[in-house]
């Protein structure tokens, strides 16, 4: 079965969040958007996709019975296990995959919390990119001219052709994705995505092209974005 | 003396626009913010500068008058000259370069005339670098992880810390800004920002750190974005 980590651990303070679910201090991905709580956004199209069999929704560990709630209350069937989060996403990804069964799972899907524009067929174009190639990421391409600095001077300007944004969700075999964290564990390394985790081992990832508007809600403003974004992607 | 060439020669078609003028099918920069066109609020960075001393406004050709009648209105008095933009950016750019006297200016500053949140110190800050050095730009940190890719596989994850994305303005001699024109024209080159010209002569171009916020208003979303940035950046 194909399983999808969804890790919605974070305390939200870069969007004003106190993270204990207080008041207008909410974590972020506990905060409405056209109604709904994000991460409710986020699991309904984890609810749609054909691929992904279950759920593993990874929380603040103070926040698990509130979750559980919500999911009661917007009837999220796939999610079989809350998760109590780590200290940093590396952790909480780690405790989610813990979770997953060993034995029965072919491939897992990382996906943030807070991205709830990705949609069902980039989750499940991804997940069969990963059954074909064992190793697969969901990118969008680069609008703006990345500079590649160097002691405050233009080094040179990049190709942006050649470059994508790495979006969410992830895919890997499970083999593949426990053996990445083992190993960076084992020697305390941290990355941005899971998939650099991944290619440390020396092992290919594939890129799936995916849409721009599937981002990641961090800053108060994002909030904004997101509500426009999220009345276009209902019509 | 110090001046910009603010280039607002878009038809605004991603952001709707029919660049006409007309309803509201009007070209992005003309398109209205908290109650001002886009343009206006971008020329009113450039009034609060103390280092530029006149404006060449570069519009789209049949927007001339409709553009000078702007300026009026809102009494911007920078502004030494509007300027019938070309086909294309970098047309436009030359179009603005030549408007400007050779005999007096010191250091020109390129400006997208959709990105109205500058600051007049950031505008400042790379005016004096471009004093300093020759060429100078304004950039911003990168927040999202970026992959570079090769036959539909990632081929690294490239660090972070070392790439910003390119904003404007982007200052440089005039003479030397005039001579990447001529040799990028001459050679039938385009390029994605005017510093990737001036880089191309082999002339050091510096980095000035400058504000995340600092975005340029391209698609229809950005305009909810821009209200929230507005407001935010009138506290």
């Amino acid at each position: 079965m194909n399983v999808a980590i969804i890790v919605a651990a974070g305390q939200g303070t870069r969007a004003g969040g106190r993270g204990d679910g207080s008041g207008g201090g909410r974590a972020k991905q506990f905060r409405e958007l056209v109604g709904e709580p994000v991460i409710i956004h986020t699991l309904r199209r984890f609810e749609q996709s054909a691929m992904i069999g279950e759920v593993f929704a990874v929380g603040p560990a103070a926040q698990s019975s509130a979750l559980l709630q919500l999911l009661k209350q917007y009837q999220i069937r796939k999610v079989a296990r809350v998760v109590a989060g780590g200290a940093t996403r590396t952790e909480s990804v780690w405790r989610g995959l813990q979770a997953v069964r060993s034995t029965t799972a072919e491939i897992v899907a990382v996906h943030d919390g807070v991205r709830p524009f990705v949609t069902p067929d980039e989750i499940d174009e991804t997940v069969r990119a990963a059954q074909a190639h064992g190793a697969a990421i969901l990118a969008a391409p680069i609008v703006e001219t990345i500079k590649e600095i160097n002691n405050g001077r233009v080094a040179r300007t990049l190709e942006r052709e050649g470059l994508r944004r790495a979006l969410t969700p992830q895919c890997f075999r499970y083999e593949l994705l426990r053996r990445a964290y083992e190993t960076a564990l084992s020697e305390n390394l941290t990355a941005t995505d899971d998939s650099a985790l991944v290619e440390r081992l020396g092992i290919p990832v594939a890129i799936v092209e995916g849409h721009p508007r599937n981002i990641k809600i961090t800053r108060p403003e994002d909030f904004a974005l997101a509500e426009v974004l999220l009345k276009e992607f209902a019509d």
